[in-house]
């Protein structure tokens, strides 16, 4: 069961110009795609960041790992810690967090790891959440993940969703997803207007999905003093408050004062913050993220700490195909303690590397694959597209403030808390 | 892969009059052998407590499980809590803690998870590390588990440790064990004598056993002010100060004066008891058990919160047998963040359930057996001696306060925290 050949292939796909705290989403997303080409035939997958760094850091480990078992994860862990031990990769796209040398290595150890797992299932002939203890659930709720948008890229091409800057328009947007992916609960993006402004967005959105489960992401835009009024006048309405303000001091402050739960999948990004912000009752929900937690068994094993604490868990996103949705889906699933509907971009795309079928939206809800592995197949001829796409498009990085500053003429700084 | 049967059977084995604070150990100490017996001839084996509020919980629960497939740890949780929710098993020996209603389902689901990825184990010809993520260590570290005791039974049968009151035959009893197993750290067994007497008996062992790691526990036998007398004198000599005193209360105020950190597997020994024991920084290491934590998935992920909060982790354990001891070895090996030499009773025994030869202690370690599953196969003749012995010896439960007033003429009382 040992790997002979480490492949990784970074890809690029078309993203609407979505907006957000640090400015706006560049024309393609970028992410890399892992074989771990093992023996017998067997090919484990993964999926994770695509920026320069993170490819550099990844293809050196990857370097190392022929050889290696796949069903020794402590090598894997070893291995990561030799070869980065120290270095702290910065994505600097600014919407996960700080990066410190932990999640250096819990990331980079994590998008392995998946592939580790999948190339195990394929060995076992068990899907991935049987590895993880089975699953606790068929399938896996998700949330309708909202966006403000220009209409248009700087280089015209538009999209099917047209321009969302108004209340008006987010509820035509949030109809079209509800329609045809059946979720139950929806997410706003925020921190993009004045907080009043996106506060009536959220007014409208429960006027026009009565008992639906709201929440509103700010990405840190906003003061202590802001998010507490913004907690005020959305009482009642929502589920929870996803990091109104930035570190765990200003979210300690806010979640003193606010009637619901405080989400965050900024300032409690690595096991080096869990311990301050439970202390401080910083947070009432964690977004997990196995792409940064260290893969699928550390983001399963992190539901103990949150349900001792009593802290709900629910799950981030950032642009991804489907072979990150589909470890997404079979973590969750094993995941008992996991309490909120999840986030996905999948809305967002119109492409993948991965034979279509398997991961279907029925409900809101996606099955949890059933084959061995992860349960997804790689379409090698869609990859080699999508990574003449990372080629051509010519970004290696993740740069949503320059392209707002091309966009805005130069006038706009991405000031965290800045309402 | 179903589960079609499923056998317990209740064994006893003869044990030494060992002291304790709460008495003395009963000439045979009880435990409860599971087998799954499932499709194709597999049998997926558990082992846990013998006292007969356990076992009417644990058949309970396994007149539920045939047709269940043994990857199905959900629905092993689901009737788990169907069957038994609310309900609280006390073992009344008082030395793991108080028991919660949910202590009582980690410890009745632990005792069938264990036998499940036993099975699962030997479907997929992988050793449970595997299925716990790969071996992070290759051997576990074991600690010499040093007991005062009285020379004989109450019936007059005695053992080759003989009387250990004093400080010179306790050296003599570590220097046995260190000699036959290879040892490298030393743990006493307090509470039984004024604690004067127990320093005295630590700083002959520190000084016999010069470098050896030194750890005693007297099982909450001491008031908060006694526990920070003895930490001051016991400071450079103790790696660890296991349970002085009750409650996470009192122990928070020992742990604030002491300069080792102190252990524990009385007042924290369910997820209810991690926020406020972390919260009041009570412990410095946490001495995990998958018997009443859950089982091996759950123990493990328990490592996590530990890591998180910068606490320790180490093993206990009650009077036990090899199917114990090799789950013990499997979820220690695949556990990264384990700081300590484990505890086990093994000395203390002269007969098992299980083949012999697999599980052997070299320089106080035992390596992780490499067979499918626990690696371990029931020696069925020995169990059905066992369950003979078990009959035959009329005892129901532990009950060690009991037989210590039949030695003492009722001249005792297990108080807590007594000196
Ligand atoms: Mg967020
Ligand atoms: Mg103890």
């Amino acid at each position: 069961m040992k790997i002979r050949e480490v492949v990784i292939t970074p890809v690029a796909f078309a993203d609407p110009p979505l907006l957000n705290v640090m400015g706006v989403h560049e024309p393609y997303a970028l992410r890399s795609i892992l074989q771990l080409v093992c023996d017998d035939g067997v090919v484990g997958l993964g999926e994770s960041y695509g920026d320069a760094t993170f490819l550099d850091q990844a293809r050196r480990i990857a370097a190392e790992l022929p050889g290696e078992d796949v069903f020794n994860l402590p090598a894997l862990r070893r291995i990561v810690d030799r070869v980065l031990g120290g270095e702290v990769f910065t994505d600097r796209h600014g919407l996960t967090g700080g990066f410190t040398s932990s999640k250096t290595l819990a990331t980079v150890y994590g998008f392995f790891e998946v592939a580790m797992l999948d190339a195990q299932g394929h060995y076992l002939n068990r899907p991935v959440s049987d590895l993880l203890g089975g699953k606790a659930r068929d399938e896996v709720d998700f949330s309708a993940y909202l966006f403000y948008k220009f209409g248009e890229h700087l280089d015209g091409r538009g999209d099917e969703w047209g321009d969302v800057r108004t209340a008006e328009a987010l509820v035509g947007e949030a109809r079209t997803m509800v329609d045809r992916y059946g979720f139950r609960s929806i997410k706003l993006k925020g921190g993009v207007f004045p907080p009043e402004q996106e506060i009536e967005a959220v007014q409208a959105l429960a006027d026009a999905f009565p008992g639906y489960p709201l929440r509103i992401d700010p990405n840190g835009g906003w003061t202590p003093a802001t998010g507490i009024r913004v907690a005020r006048e959305l009482a009642g309405v929502l589920e929870y408050l996803e990091d109104p303000t930035p570190g765990i001091e200003g979210m300690a402050e806010v979640a003193a004062q606010a009637q619901m739960p405080l989400a965050t999948n900024m300032c409690v990004v690595c096991l080096d913050h869990l311990e301050p912000a439970l202390r401080a009752r910083a947070i009432g929900v964690l977004l997990s993220d196995h792409h940064f937690w260290g893969g699928l068994r550390d983001t399963q094993a992190l539901s103990m700490t949150c349900q001792a604490f009593g802290v709900g868990l629910s799950m981030h996103s950032n642009s991804h195909l489907g072979i990150s949705l589909a470890a997404m889906v079979h973590v969750a699933a094993a995941t008992p303690h996991l309490t909120y509907a999840c986030d996905t971009h999948w809305p967002w795309k119109d492409t993948d590397v991965i034979e279509p079928g398997v991961l279907e939206f029925r409900g809101g809800a996606v099955r949890v694959p059933e084959g061995p592995g992860l349960g997804v197949r790689l379409d090698q001829d869609a990859l080699a597209r999508a990574h003449e796409d990372y080629i051509r498009c010519g970004q290696t990085k993740r740069d949503d403030t320059s392209y707002m500053k091309r966009f805005a003429g130069n006038d706009f700084e991405p000031n965290k808390a800045r309402w």
